[in-house]
């Protein structure tokens, strides 16, 4: 399935793609974007330091995959993802050849926007949010806190663990997180408490965007469930763990994760990362098979997507002296224990009806190591740990003004790096 | 608040609705709705046996109620509900007028159709579906089963316990309900298998409707958070326990519930409910005070609704044999730990976003009275005990062909009896 878009040798003539850390002409990821001077948001390509115009080039491109593309003027993604994988390869395809082909520089070029000045908007309308919990050393992680002898449940290898999130309040990128207010109940007193948030925390994911939909009552075979899904972003899922901690019984998280949810605003589609699958599979040995209905040979068989993973934290004083970021962790993907696709295939397999821009977390990845923990709560063991910064201060949970930024990439030999850009949040009171 | 709308002597010249069990002139539920023939889904009120065209009738109101009714012509009641509580109460005026002044039946009666003749569809374009956990009694039940010295969590009444659910399978009233597969373990067994479930449940729920939303950040305080809802429908949380029991820990419920979830298409108002509250405080005496962020003085005065709620069961066989349909079990929402405002406030108080059209559901709602149990896990002891009908069939829990139909109304000394309609179901394989 590694086609010529992925050729390392391929030229693009926007000179700011070659090298470039996240958006060389092998990723071609989708967004939303507007310009400053407050023009519609609409379809566009990250390629290089520019952001390229897809309604403007659509007449470019095949007939069926512009008139897909033209939807984005709506100012989402949802109806281009709808059209499914088979256009959204051939506009991928359109879009490297406009792009590596000198002539076409001339009908293109004006509709690339210099990306500083665009503003990112989040990609899809989101119908439905649901997060996982595929990253199982994230499991043993949380678990390990409540259950010190046997932390995995017994049916995590069985059930693609799941709930339901908030789908209004995901936010792309950019903006403010504001502290939320919540009930807790500190250690020792019978009554709870109602205000600020004390343990503020992130959380690692990825977000998988669902392309082409299911009607309700028709599952979708593991074997098809790749074919709906429209590509990755990142996302952070901010929680309050004091608030979790209080609430969660017996229904699950709830007001400590609806507050605010980020996500990164370019698609990278699957084609785009199918040379960075590990063919191997996921699961240690000794572990069951997966059920025959989230078992499919060639899912399998093309193995996990290794996607490295990177979190950053930067404090107000951090800011005011200018220093650099200080690395939270790095891990990978290699830490989902489903694949998306067994995800797409579990969440349809009692008739439930997924449609184009749903959004799926993976929930938290944190790897084996605690260089790799994804969120607060497993890096300082609860806030027992604090973590040392550069400028002398500490950390158990988020302090206002700290600002958290993750980024995501994918390399592998005699392959182009290709890169998600990122997802950050500065905390308010 | 008690105003002329309600009446007990007004008269109708819609004649059928004079002492309609659900819709009199007192009533005046919101709803969407088409005709036979197909014409475009818009809003409607119900009135006796006939639909009321609201877009048609538009002229007839005061210009800013008409604008905002005229927005259902996009088939939604989101921005007439976002349009707040004065609209809606001038609209509710308004119907009122039309409809009992005979010297306005000429320029209206064109515009009633036979409900017999219409198709109601969902109410609202659904953002977001929350489900509650205000059944006291449920929570009491249900959690008698897994720990039986300590049925209620030491959150329970603190918190008004909620989670997400799936909006995409929300349907109106009247279709078929598919029978889910899904992941089950067996007694006994190590390892799952998957199915159908055999374990296919209802659960008795009102539907709460937001009007006004909220900003990202914005909490609503609890003495406005009766402003932001439109009304109720009733709701049925179709349920799996089989699925249920093995995949909620520990993240809470996901496919057992979210293959399915129904409402009745009409919206009664919090003004048609308003002379069924129970000016007395909910809690027993003993329970703590609602925290300050939950707690209004008008809010507790005003009190509880208290809408009676019934379940009927009819079998293939009943069906055939022309019986009556089996009550299973008839209750009140008085069973309500907490109040709709309440859920808004907290809902909101870590400043989540609710919008125009986003749905709250109140959990089950059991009463104390096995007769008045809101489903069959409850009613049947978890399978344990069957229920016999008349036909000398039994049931523990749903099987292929069974109808459940929920109805609700409110009634009260000196005022006219206010109903919900119906919502409804029958199981398919």
């Amino acid at each position: 399935m590694i086609d010529h878009t992925h050729d390392p040798a391929a030229v693009c003539w926007v000179e700011s793609a070659a090298g470039h850390a996240d958006f060389p002409v092998q990723n071609l990821p989708l967004g939303i974007f507007s310009l400053a001077g407050g023009s519609a948001p609409r379809g566009g390509t990250a390629i290089g330091d520019a952001v390229l115009d897809l309604v403007a080039i659509a007449p470019l491109l095949e007939a069926d995959v512009a008139a897909a593309v033209k939807t984005t003027a709506g100012g989402t993604l949802n109806a281009l993802a709808a059209a499914g994988p088979d256009v959204l390869r051939r506009l991928r395809h359109g879009l490297f050849a406009l792009l590596t082909d000198p002539a076409q520089r001339p009908k293109v070029a004006n509709h690339l926007h210099d990306a500083a000045g665009c503003t990112l908007h989040l990609p899809f309308a989101i119908g439905d949010y649901t997060d996982f919990y595929t990253g199982i050393h994230h499991a043993e992680n949380i678990g390990r806190i409540f259950r010190p002898d046997n932390p995995l449940l017994p049916n995590y290898k069985y059930v693609p663990i799941g709930y339901h999130g908030r789908a209004s309040s995901v936010r792309v990128s950019g903006g403010e997180v504001r502290r939320p207010m919540g009930q807790t109940r500190p250690a020792g007193h019978e009554a709870p408490g109602f205000g600020p948030s004390r343990r503020l925390d992130y959380e690692l994911e990825m977000a998988i965007w669902v392309g082409q939909g299911n009607e309700l009552g028709q599952p979708v075979p593991i074997g098809e469930a790749g074919a709906h899904i429209a590509g990755l972003s990142l996302l952070n899922d901010w929680s309050a763990r004091d608030v979790q901690a209080w609430e969660y019984q017996p229904l699950g998280p709830f007001l400590a994760k609806n507050f605010h949810t980020g996500v990164s605003p370019w698609v990278v589609t699957l084609d785009a990362l199918a040379p960075f699958r590990r063919a191997q599979p996921p699961r240690p040995a000794g572990d069951p098979a997966p059920l025959p209905y989230l078992y499919d040979e060639a899912d399998q068989a093309s193995g996990a997507f290794d996607i490295t993973m990177e979190v950053l934290l930067t404090t107000r004083a951090m800011r005011e002296a200018g220093l650099s970021p200080h690395r939270l962790s790095i891990g990978s993907t290699l830490a989902m224990y489903w694949t998306p696709a067994q995800l797409v295939a579990h969440h349809a397999s009692n008739g439930c009806n997924l449609a184009p821009g749903d959004l799926l977390g993976t929930g938290t990845l944190s790897g084996a190591d605690p260089s790799s923990f994804g969120s607060l709560m497993e890096i300082t063991a609860s806030g027992t740990q604090p973590i040392a910064l550069p400028t002398g201060e500490t950390r158990t949970f988020l302090e206002d003004g700290d600002e958290v930024v993750m980024t995501a990439w994918a390399e592998a030999e005699g392959r182009v790096r290709v890169g998600f850009g990122s997802c950050a949040g500065v905390i308010a009171p």
